[in-house]
């Protein structure tokens, strides 16, 4: 099942759990990898850079993929990130993710990157590294690692590599560009792309009502993005908003810089998806007081989403 | 009236008005000084980023400062911006400011800066050119100015310039800086100090909880931030989030980096405070689709908060 | 005197001196203009970043201008720096110094610039604002202003400017820059533009044969600057590069970022140019250790260069 | 044999040695080990940022690894670059070094860092990581890595980790640096840390003179660095300078960011311990007009240094 440009819903971005002291935990990681079916994703994208991808060593960052991508490789397809400092590394875990059976891989690119050329040749040496058989997504994240690619280099990124079959879009702002990357394919100067939109879901309801074919994001309630865009794509935009807007003061809680998958980990263990919250070094963490504003913030949300209304139950009892 | 460490409140930002060919636009910014005198600010900072200061020459940036600070700097304490590339441009602008009647000055760090000790060492020198008897504001803004403020050089800057007595709060995350900062004053390692926070209020309920005293940011209605502050202030936490969390939808949509700016103007001008939402080079718009989105939030925002019908009544006009 | 774009030979980047406590010294101004005249510099520029322009206000910007460009501005051009954060500043500038009497202007790219587009599009509108009829200078100096501009980035920027005639080049490596805007000419893609290179020199042997037309930089001995210029322009290849050679040791510890000024005026004062070589602040100054450091390096040019020896003998009697 | 804070001398930084094709050349990396124990070299460093690290998967580094450790770890003492983008991949690699007879490793910070705090907390929990029991030197080159450490932030770390032995010093400027770091262990406030200096070597002979114990950097001439460390070491003074200055004009051209490699590896293949010069990509490589222009200054040197004879000799074969 290998990813192509027609992709559209929702491709939840999985953490990675740990156990308390740190060592990868396979049952939670079990756990998890049905939980997000369950809510309804469309797909999954691992080892991102809110999976702590970077953390792991070689032999970890290959168990976690084959363990993933083996359970729920064959009901949804599984991204798997594979930026590296070097092609051949990247070409390693590209080979190997797509040979236990991924769907495709996401390449975000590195920060040294300056002009305009700097980026498309990096892609195009990406794609040669990897190999052209391998679907892969392009990951398009300003705030996070400093390459600005305009609507034009994506174009050309896209022109040179037929194997990219998809953007996650998390340039802020980024409406006007989901426009114009749209705009570009009406024109017909650009093939069809699917557009994932990230950023925690901060402006989904937008995005989606610009042309986005869904969320790629790992906001902890993955029930609320496939709402929002299976909403979206059936043209209620009133009832997308209302249920986006509910959900809007946890959203941008969590999309904080650094503190967000501390905010996130938390509450899918509020939720018994994982069975730690716990970060590997350098790691983040939820202070006592964060704890009872995401109390607070459950409970307020619950009153609109009875789905969230476990997680509420669960927080006020920890809080308390 | 200088400017001290007990202020609270609001400090509106003020944009600067200009006409659709790029003049300063004087009828507007009475109207507009005006205005946030009766929306209830306590205080009005003007030359900020958002203020475009930086596209005024010297002659402009000196009308601009003794049109608002004599029009209002007797009702409300009137913040000046005056972050320049050196110092004897701060001075001359710092000393013009409170010639005038301005309350204080807000200084900005270069991007250049990069250690501690140059961070320090930067505010200690800026302190001496602007004089001593200067108060002044403290921005700590890193997603914009790239520059990042632990709260040790915090203190560290507070305590060697008597004059700083407020900080603008703007880091991303930010809340458990202001509990650091708060826990530094009760523990006697710092002396108190203001905080308003910024980032267009986009955490606002949550700043006021951990300790801030109030806002200074240029969300477009500034009954807002006020109603936020001062129910917060008065424990009525629970109708501050509800205020809050009816307008956050907006409140996101004007956070955007770059055309957030464009999207704050169009909404003062459907209000009536600006005749133009125009923008000097390089600048930013709100597109027809963009307008479009915001004539929505608008609409959506008015039927939890009357003073919205009016703009939104006008956006559904303009966008018919 | 307009600027071209067949403008060739040494145009010294001047800096601004200063009493020790900070004043203006015009009597080292007006000194220190004629010693570049008879250097044999065929241009001077002023007000560009090793010239402490940001550090001036509005009016000493002025004074310092209209000294310079009257004393020495029908002798050879004179280039004045304009870079500013906005475009009404930089605009005044520019027709202040071109009243004056002033040649062309410089202009550098602000840090905020990302992408291809953004850069083009910001010299565009810097044109705009200065004037069409004003020739000036683009400053290429990537490692000091964080901006990479391509060589097909410059063409597109010449090619929308006609007053753009000059490059002030100092990309780090650049030979191979040079050597392909010169190939973009003799292909016919590009206009002649005229290539001064900085970086302290430091290249500049092998820069002249790559194809510069000479250079435009602070080196405190300029003789040195307009002697490898003329040797090289002659095709006294050899000679050039004993003369550079001879001096390279100084010319690269004065390229040390940040230091380099501090060595550059100790210098200019131990040639009897400069009456002090006080900075303002933030200021950078040469140590004690530092100091012996030029002697030595002095007195070992001087074996080679006879010029050097006026100054070698300061040098030492300084530190004795 | 354990790196220690007594070590002196030069310790080369090696390239890492590819076939045209791209694959490892496992001859060359022998003969050039070899090459580097004849040249004088007290140390050898190799996969560093020169040694094009990142671009080698696992499997790879490890072979790198073990190959020249065992070929000359008993002769000279061998340090590995281990920094890497997470502390499970550098806690790897580091045990794999020392398990197969390395010396020490070398860490560079990643430039995410931004305070001190963030810098000192970064490099205790990289100590944590490999284990307290390996020695290991702490990459200081704020030009390349955008991390700048105050001397002060050096001694908190080295006083927080005992096995932190040396410094690799490449900042720009930083003879005042060195001088500051002896000034710390004179007065009794850190320990002796062995300093040896990068910078391709630009700046050693005064490095020497201001405390350094030796250079670790990758001309393409150790044997020039062997003799400039030993001269200083024994007080020549002025035949250190001498000899240095001879080199200097290829020095400094070999000391191009990126392009650098380019002129290393080229020399390298010229002296023939390597036998292909290429690089995986992304790539640089020197363009026939730098081939012929390093060809002019091996022909220069080699008239005042006879060592480099053989070299100029086959750049002249190869360029005519």
């Amino acid at each position: 099942m290998n990813l192509t440009a027609t992709a559209r819903g929702t491709f939840a971005i999985a953490p990675t759990p740990f156990h308390d002291d740190g060592r990868i935990d396979e049952t939670s990681i079990d756990r998890m990898s049905d939980f997000y079916v369950e809510s309804g994703c469309t797909g999954l994208t691992i080892l991102g850079m809110m999976g702590e991808a970077q953390k792991l060593d070689a032999d970890e960052t290959r168990l976690v993929t084959e363990r993933i991508v083996r359970r729920i490789g064959s009901t949804i397809p599984v991204v798997v990130g594979v930026s590296s400092p070097g092609f051949a590394a990247m070409r390693s875990l590209a080979r190997l993710s797509m040979d236990v059976g991924a769907a495709g891989v996401m390449i975000a690119p590195p920060s040294t990157l300056k002009t305009d050329d700097q980026i498309v040749s990096y892609f195009a040496q990406a794609t040669e590294a990897i190999g052209s058989d391998v679907p892969w997504v392009l990951q398009d994240f300003p705030l996070a690692l400093n390459v600005v690619m305009t609507p034009d280099v994506i174009r050309r990124i896209v022109g040179a590599s037929p194997a990219c079959v998809m953007l996650k879009h998390e340039d802020w702002p980024g409406l006007e560009k989901i426009t114009k990357l749209r705009s570009f394919e009406s024109e017909g100067t650009m093939r069809r792309l699917s557009i994932l939109t990230g950023n925690g879901g901060l402006f989904l309801d937008f995005e989606m009502e610009r042309g986005a074919d869904g969320a790629m994001t790992g906001y902890a309630f993955p029930e609320l993005l496939t709402d929002v865009v299976t909403l979206s794509a059936e043209g209620k935009k009133d009832e997308a908003h209302d249920l986006f807007d509910a959900h809007l003061p946890l959203i941008r809680y969590e999309q904080q810089p650094g503190a967000g998958l501390a905010v996130r980990k938390h509450v899918l263990k509020l939720r018994g998806v994982l069975a730690s919250d716990a970060q590997r070094k350098p790691a983040t963490s939820a202070s006592p007081i964060a704890r009872k504003e995401i109390a607070y913030l459950l409970d307020r949300v619950a009153q609109k989403d009875k789905r969230v209304a476990q997680a509420a139950g669960a927080a006020k009892g920890a809080v308390a």
